[in-house]
């Protein structure tokens, strides 16, 4: 490949779905309508919810669905597809239906974030690249979510691009951290593309191009006199950086009557390091100067910096945010809950496995939040079939779905259907948010969880609770021998 | 964005080498030449190498380098970016000289995978889509490598499309894991662009589709009687899936005379079950039936299920794979090496930090590996200075860069540069290998290593030493003031 611009993302998906595909058609299945949920096991870190994010990209993918003449070319070439499924994808586009969670939801393990409802080849050729994408960017999400809350009301940026695991997980990462609550980027294309809010100021190598680190400060606050962040650790960040800082601002900022500038920290102890600099900046009359660090930050680190009375007010977040490091797997899976039959009416299907945690919750379902009336806080989730709906002028009796016997009555709360319709028909039925109200839903609903269950080690458990009817539907199918 | 294929990459830069840039033009010194060395600074996951890879897409991106009208009104909307930049980034294209180890080369801490010589502008322009390329794909390869060395000759086969962060991850992350010694592919998008052998049978979905897991199994040999694996865990591994795969089998393969088939483990305990599997297949008159597991595998499990003697064919790897997940980050970097003075004077440029293993090796550098002439296994990497030639008829003393009283005399050595011209005055000189002889090569300088160096844990230590000549000047840098 010489360019890769080209392209047709319609074909990055797993061989497997174009081989069943082919073996639909050939069992006369094609058609056959099937339910599909995508949803995720357990919360990365040991968190107590994930962010939900990338579902933008799916949209944009879903209506670009088509396999051109290479795709098909490719594909007979590889001497196993009838010339019937060629024909039958020459002629491809999604007919059916999609819901899915808001982008920015708050979401818990093993309720959908998205469903499918279509004919079996579509649905199953969807797969990977739905998985990959909500995966991601759900995982990124989440981890820059954590991050900012760690961070206390102080900036975080996102820093990675370099760190990123190709040019995808640079581009749409940035644009996952800021749904999480990072204030911007470094990465200029996510910011052209997406909105996200690029800056940057300067690497060590802007430094050492010139003569001096201070003639390398001077020419910078020349150039960009009310944005100057002078990065101060290429030789020794306390006695020459942040004093030929100092005079650089000294010299050309100050008779300007600027007073907002910025140092940035990239090596070294950051705790002793920000709070001598800020004395130092103080005490040479720049109390607005910012001081930014970076350096392998992640959560723990900036909850730690923090404790120790590190002055810092904006933190840059590289590799440990683009790349999720300590968990970067977001465990999204898409299963098979129903196929409807020629009379309209769905039977629900169910995969067993020797690991319990497996076990899929099987039907076309309905995903209610409930909140507390009172307080406005998310008091559980509630799993449905499709054809129940809650009254919330009613009380409503919950219970545990894998301890069937703890059980609790809600009342005086308001239902919130999670799953929105975003494809009807094949066509586009949602109105896609803006990024800036996607990132403000997200820290709204943030918010209406308890801080027990935002807390980052052993977070209270959420319940996402089975309606009376769906957990009889699931128990008699895994009592059901196949 | 409403569709992805239409990024441009050159705007898959940090902000900062823009600003940089836009400074470097108001202070005079656009077209001051300079070095940058791409190097990383330790192995994942505490390995002896790494796998050097993604140089292909490094050069499709550079020879595809520009900057379109959308990208100069996005620059010219941000405000900060004078005239006389803007123009010269419409007129921007790389004029200068890349060097780089060739793909699937075992690469050491510290020593350049790649170095440019270019004009300031153009080589700090490069630095983030390089670095985050180059770190992706070298991550990848060398996750692989290690897990395929793990499998002791057993068939490796990249299944994390699923996982994967974002669509790039998944398509060049393929490729890297080829490189790095996989057989090939779940992914169809890298079999049709870059020819990673594509492969895939059926998810758990199919089985669920048809009334009856034998049904389900007879659809599949029908349609696809020679590469038929059947997936077996669906409802019971051991009681259901592979009783009805041999009856499968034995109804549709057998009368048709075809001995090679297969069965899928994805969940439950590998080791036990595929051992049972295996007899149960042996009695049914299946021996060349292949068994294939999947399910979070990585080298740690692959090695402990070969310990238990497990009967496993080929493992299918994907999310510890495709994220590198036990150490997602590949660490590397892009320093200023030196500056080219007006008389075409080379003046080196050291970074000096806090942190010590950050300080930089300064100058324009050639790169050797010395290879022992008897056993054809490679003693040392060796880093010069551009115009010092190793003269492998003679011994040559080496010494490690840390502690310079160790010495060593090498003798009876062949020396191979591994710093190769890909780009001269920004045309193309480098033939680009093909991806069969890039994972040939890969595998054929993996043996060259011994095997203290190649083993997972504690690996003996593969020494990059300094000539004399560039440890001095290296140590007069560490010694001048800034």
């Amino acid at each position: 490949m010489t360019n890769e611009t080209e392209r047709n993302l319609t074909m990055l998906c797993d061989f497997y779905e174009l081989t069943m595909g082919n073996g639909y058609l050939a069992a006369g299945m094609a058609d056959r309508v099937c339910y599909f949920d995508l949803f995720f096991r357990s919360v990365p870190d040991g968190g107590g919810f994930a962010i939900a994010a990338g579902l933008e990209q799916v949209i944009d993918y879903v209506q670009d669905l088509h396999f051109g003449k290479a795709d098909i070319d490719y594909l007979r070439g590889r001497g196993i597809f009838s010339e019937d499924f060629l024909s039958y994808l020459a002629d491809f586009r999604f007919t059916g239906d999609i819901w899915a969670v808001p982008e920015g939801t708050p979401v818990f393990p093993k309720e959908p974030l998205l469903v499918v409802r279509a004919p079996a080849i579509q649905a199953q050729l969807l797969e990977t690249y739905m998985l990959c994408v909500i995966n991601h960017q759900s995982l990124i999400a989440t981890k820059a979510n954590r991050i900012v809350r760690a961070a206390k009301g102080r900036t975080v940026l996102e820093f990675g691009s370099r760190r990123a695991q190709g040019a995808d997980a640079a581009i749409v990462g940035a644009r996952a951290a800021y749904i999480g609550g990072c204030a911007g980027t470094a990465c200029a294309i996510s910011d052209q593309l997406y909105g996200v809010p690029a800056g940057g100021t300067m690497a060590h190598a802007w430094v050492q191009m010139f003569d001096t680190e201070l003639d390398a400060f001077r020419a910078y606050c020349k150039t960009y006199p009310t944005s100057a962040t002078l990065l101060v650790d290429t030789y020794n960040t306390l006695h020459s950086g942040v004093p030929n800082a100092i005079r650089a601002f000294d010299e050309i900022l100050r008779p300007m009557g600027i007073k907002k500038c910025g140092i940035r920290l990239d090596s070294g102890d950051l705790a002793y390091l920000s709070r001598q600099a800020r004395k130092m900046l103080d005490e040479a009359g720049w109390p607005e100067c910012t001081i930014t660090t970076s350096n392998s930050l992640d959560e723990y680190l900036i909850r730690d910096l923090i404790g120790q009375g590190a002055c810092i007010d904006c933190f840059g977040v590289g590799e440990r945010l683009i790349t999720a490091r300590s968990e970067p797997v977001f465990g999204g899976v898409y299963k098979l809950a129903a196929v409807e039959n020629p009379d309209g009416s769905i039977t629900p299907k169910i995969k067993i496995s020797e690991n319990t945690g497996k076990i899929t919750n099987p039907h076309f379902k309905k995903l209610y939040r409930l909140y507390a009336r009172d307080t406005g806080k998310a008091l559980a989730d509630y799993l449905c079939v499709y054809d129940e709906t809650v009254d919330d002028s009613k009380n409503l009796v919950i219970f545990d779905p894998e301890a069937t016997w703890k059980r609790k009555e809600v009342y005086d709360f308001a239902a919130r259907e999670l799953l929105v319709p975003i494809f009807k028909g094949g066509q586009l039925v949602y109105e896609k948010p803006s990024l800036e109200d996607i990132k403000t839903y997200c820290a709204a609903q943030t918010d209406t969880l308890w801080e027990e269950v935002r807390r980052f080690e052993n977070p209270h458990r959420y319940y996402v609770d089975l309606s009376q009817k769906l957990w009889d539907i699931k128990n008699d199918l895994l009592h059901e021998r196949p």
